[in-house]
């Protein structure tokens, strides 16, 4: 398989990187509805060549809800913003499956990608959160595998809407008043359990064919999807064999679809922390987690376990015994702190900060970072990364102080490729389904 | 009542202003997904200190639908994009509660607000066509009437979200880590016919408290809803009298619902066609008038009719008794339709061509449009007007020659009076609903 060079996204979050991260002095404490602090952070992301910036998100907020989460942009609105003020860098957002409608969504992600001439990506999420079932009119939260088979069937109608138009379709012919050839106009007649779209799509397809899928979930549901359907996979792990495990596991899947291993993009997420010396970084990794006082750790952490309230067990007591909660939302992060805290023999305190500000690998000098990060690309952990900022000034170091390494070294652009976002990641432009029927 | 100056709004559609506009010399024939045209149209009319752009919408086509509503831009997406670079100009989008969630909707149309600093406006349809049912998993549009309870349901959630949050809830102390004032965070908790919807919203409220609801219907249902709720009204008149009613009409419903007569702005469109001599204008109309043949005009026709196939007619002999037909979709169109066919004697053809190319009263040189706006505006036909432009050089018209004859008179702003779409059209700003009930 021949190496790509290192591919990178940047996460953007407004007040913060953890839960109090909003407190740090560097932080506008309104950052998440300001879009002045958007528009800055994504042209530095730019100017770094980045491939991408990702815009998470959430449907479900109670008053124990973390800050950035409370009051935030929604990604559609803010990516189409940052659209014109941008313009080579791929905009991702999140957008359930699992409480929307996919013309809809086809036509926004469409729209989007028009918009910015071929630079929109879709992170479809199943929802981890059961509330959000509240907010949508629904008596339940699908379960886990449940939401999967929504997505995959949501996923499918998505991408056969995007393909309604093929490329040569509209003619626009100001002489003989021809504007589109119908037999290249396609109406999906999608009858599913899930969804009955008839379609077609009031959008053609743009210049990258379709906008790029990410997936998020590690599951092995998650992983599914992803090798069936997805063109890039988000991912977290804590160290190199299991980045590498995931690795090789959802390339294999890939190819086990009829597809080739380079048709998906496998972006784990770093956190770094930067500082010319050991001792800067860790006065600044303590800068970070000082903030956090344990109520809002255990919050934090409760969110992840559907809101359970964590306060009522002893702080400095192993890690209680939770069953099966959690295992309806966010399954893999669940199941990977419970290992952990059995294994390693935490308290709720200990699993409680951790999680609220997670001391990754990828903290050091701006050469110690770049060696990591060229030992997981070499090593296959990943294809690139998704480069998490726990405050503003460590996506300005990792531009200004890691990217010039990495371009040295030669692993990293120093022009875009592309002004597509698949361009730049190196994936295939689909061919239209019905095109490629007729050749 | 105080009077206020004029508003203008821009309809800005794609690809020319009828059904066969995009054949024009002067028209890109993909404008409708051309963001660099929409931007030039946009940052035109902010020149010409409109109050607003709006984008319409629509959610079925078929391969008889017309060149603009093929392919286009959908108005969340295109909004946010234009938001970044405008700064004064109100964004006005369609989106359809009929095959919307309030939750997505309030969402968006906040982060919009958010985005644009208070400039933000949805214009509430209920969705005429009956095919839009199969995009969305229905399998029926629901009638004419029940689609407005839909609507006024689905408006009251959408107001509600937007008020989860106090505005003074944010407090944001970084000395003392509070974030908000839970007491100022509210749970809508709505349980209706048609929408069960819990809250709270994850978005503040905006500089301009919510963004302004417009309401395009004009049948008696959407006269009504309009009244209750709407802030502001986009409507079609032949003539100044039946403007005048319709202005009453609405003004006096607001009234009754307990409002003021200054809460609502009813904005008529008008599609001027502008010369230096009333032989341009001739020469101007017939140019746009030829291009459109007799099929184009039927199907264009025929849309309003649910895509009834008025090529089984024919075309000379009066136009058809249709009896109920059209009277789901666009009612009150299809029964102005109906009515000024069977009054004026008109043939199958002259309703097509006449629906295709209207030639309303505003068409004739600066002075004329410009006496014809001042009349309406002083005789209560409308606070306004939505200025629909069937090429782009008739706005570039008039914004150059009509708008600096309305200054000149002292009608019409010379500078913005605010930088919010409220402050500008002179709505206020409604109190949240809680902290109303407090104080
Ligand atoms: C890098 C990354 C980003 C994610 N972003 C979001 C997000 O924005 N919104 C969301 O609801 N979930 C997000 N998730 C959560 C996943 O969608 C998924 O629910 C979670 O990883 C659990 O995976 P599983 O459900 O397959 O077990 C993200 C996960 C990862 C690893
Ligand atoms: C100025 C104006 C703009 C409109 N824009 C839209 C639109 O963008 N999308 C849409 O579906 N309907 C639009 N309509 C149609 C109305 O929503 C409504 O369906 C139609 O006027 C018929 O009114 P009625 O249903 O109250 O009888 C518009 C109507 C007017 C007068």
């Amino acid at each position: 398989m021949a190496k790509r060079s290192i591919k990178l996204g940047a996460l953007v979050h407004g007040v913060g990187g953890n839960v109090s991260g909003w407190r740090h002095p560097e932080v506008l404490p309104d950052a998440s509805v300001n879009f002045s602090y958007y528009k800055e952070q994504v042209q530095l992301a730019e100017s770094g060549k980045f491939d991408l910036v990702f815009i998470a998100d959430g449907l479900y907020i109670t008053e124990k809800s973390i800050p950035h989460f409370l009051n935030r942009f929604e990604p559609i609105t803010l990516l189409s913003a940052l659209a014109s003020v941008t313009s080579k860098i791929g905009l991702v957002g999140t957008l359930s499956s699992s409480y929307s409608d996919p013309f809809t969504v086809a036509r926004q992600f469409s729209s989007l990608d028009h918009l910015s001439g071929g630079r929109a990506g879709w992170n479809l999420v199943t929802s981890p959160l059961e509330g959000s079932a509240k907010n949508f009119g629904k008596t339940e939260h699908p379960t886990h595998d449940e939401r999967y088979k929504i997505a995959e069937e949501h996923l499918e109608v998505t991408r056969g809407l995007w393909d309604s138009w093929e490329d040569d379709a509209f003619v626009r012919d100001k002489e003989t008043g021809v504007f589109f050839d119908p037999s290249k106009l396609h109406r999906l007649d999608h009858k599913g359990a899930y969804f009955n779209v008839q379609g077609p799509l009031n959008i053609a397809r743009s210049k990258q064919g379709q906008p790029v899928v990410f997936q998020a979930g590690s599951s092995e549901s998650g992983k599914k999807l992803a090798g069936k359907g997805a063109d890039a996979v988000f991912t977290g792990h804590e160290n190199i064999e299991e980045a590498k495990a995931f690795y090789a596991d959802v390339k294999a899947r890939a190819v086990a679809n009829g597809r080739s291993a380079n048709d998906i993009v496998i972006l784990p997420g770093i956190a770094p922390i930067i500082g010319k010396t050991q001792e800067e970084v860790e006065r600044k990794y303590e800068e970070i987690a000082s903030l956090v006082n344990i109520q809002n750790a255990l919050d934090y952490l409760g969110r992840f376990f559907d809101h359970h309230d964590f306060s009522q067990y002893p702080l400095d007591e192993p890690f209680p015994e939770l069953g099966e909660l959690g295992s309806n939302s966010f399954r893999s992060g669940t199941d990977k702190i419970k290992k952990t805290a059995k294994e390693q023999g935490l308290t709720l305190r200990q699993v409680a900060l951790q999680s609220a500000t997670p001391r990754g690998q990828f903290i050091g000098t701006p050469e110690n970072i770049a060696d990591l990060i060229q030992k997981w690309h070499e090593e296959e952990a990943g294809d690139g990364f998704i480069v998490y900022s726990a405050l503003p000034s460590i996506l300005r170091d990792f531009v200004e102080l890691v990217i010039p390494i990495l371009q040295e070294r030669g692993i990293y652009r120093t022009e875009y490729e592309s002004d597509t976002l698949r361009g730049n990641l190196g994936l295939p432009i689909p061919a239209n389904r019905y095109t490629a029927v007729k050749t």
